[in-house]
């Protein structure tokens, strides 16, 4: 029985990683030839359910003139097309690059549950990127921060709020 | 002329305060009509840029099956078609919430230069959303997090980034 085990242990490590690794080497390779096609950032990213890939994507910020256009965001918002849901429970999403701050939370309000990436922050700092510097700028108090965030209104802004939380008719997120 | 600079900075003051209270009160009545259209959640937002409106969002996560369709993702995205550019350099954003962290990135990504918001993150916690959540997340180590993350082929991740570095034909973002 033991033996059965270790062996079960084994076999699903060694599909596990194998598996992971194919998803992300083909982010990766999404990433390398969105250079060559001159589609956007050296990013790309792939989102898996079941073990079948339901989205592929690359960054297309400048071409698509879109700033929240990252592979990330882009895969989320296709494997959601793919899927119609808006929730990816279920799902993992496999990165050429560690998610910046902002698909970081897109992957959070999606619901996936597992996350893999290759590249890092730091390489992403070394080829001219910003998301070592958002992830720093994140970490600061407001006033310490480059974009200067001002509250006023407080009170009528927390009305929407306290009225969605009373109405019944809704779909909740 | 002690009088005129106290004019002066008084009028500037009061025009400003003034143009961001409308604005401000513009993107908190989108955010409620969202609730009576059932467009999706009960949050707005407005990009403004030298004083005009170029874009006006809603929440519309449900209704269109996308995670990261945020009030401000959608400002943004809508401020860029109109404006044709990746690049938001000379805005400024009102939001009906303060912004989760997704949104806040996107707003660094999108280089607006500055953020005006009224209900705060704990509005949005009481009635039912995570990005109070999601910023306590972002502020955990990240073995410690809700969503595993795991790193793997960091040298062959890294490779997209350095080619990318070295590449003449590019657009930066």
């Amino acid at each position: 029985m033991y033996l059965c085990i270790l062996i079960r242990l084994f076999t699903f490590k060694h599909i596990t990683m194998d598996s992971s690794y194919t998803f992300l080497k083909a982010a990766i390779e999404l990433a390398d030839e969105n250079i060559s096609q001159q589609g956007g950032g050296p990013f790309g990213a792939v989102v898996v359910k079941e073990g079948k890939i339901v989205a592929r994507a690359v960054n297309t910020v400048t071409t698509g003139n879109d700033p929240t256009a990252h592979a990330e965001v882009n895969a989320i918002r296709t494997a959601c097309r793919t899927l119609q849901t808006f929730d990816l429970s279920g799902c993992e999403i496999y990165c050429s690059c560690e998610p910046c701050p902002m698909c970081l939370a897109a992957i959070y309000w999606a619901r996936i549950e597992k996350i893999y990436y290759a590249g890092t922050r730091f390489d992403a700092q070394q080829a001219g990127f910003d998301d070592s510097f958002i992830y720093e700028e994140l970490e600061k108090p407001v006033p310490e921060r480059k974009i200067p965030i001002c509250q006023q209104l407080g009170d009528e802004g927390a009305k929407p709020l306290r009225r969605w939380a009373t109405t019944d008719d809704k779909t909740h997120y």
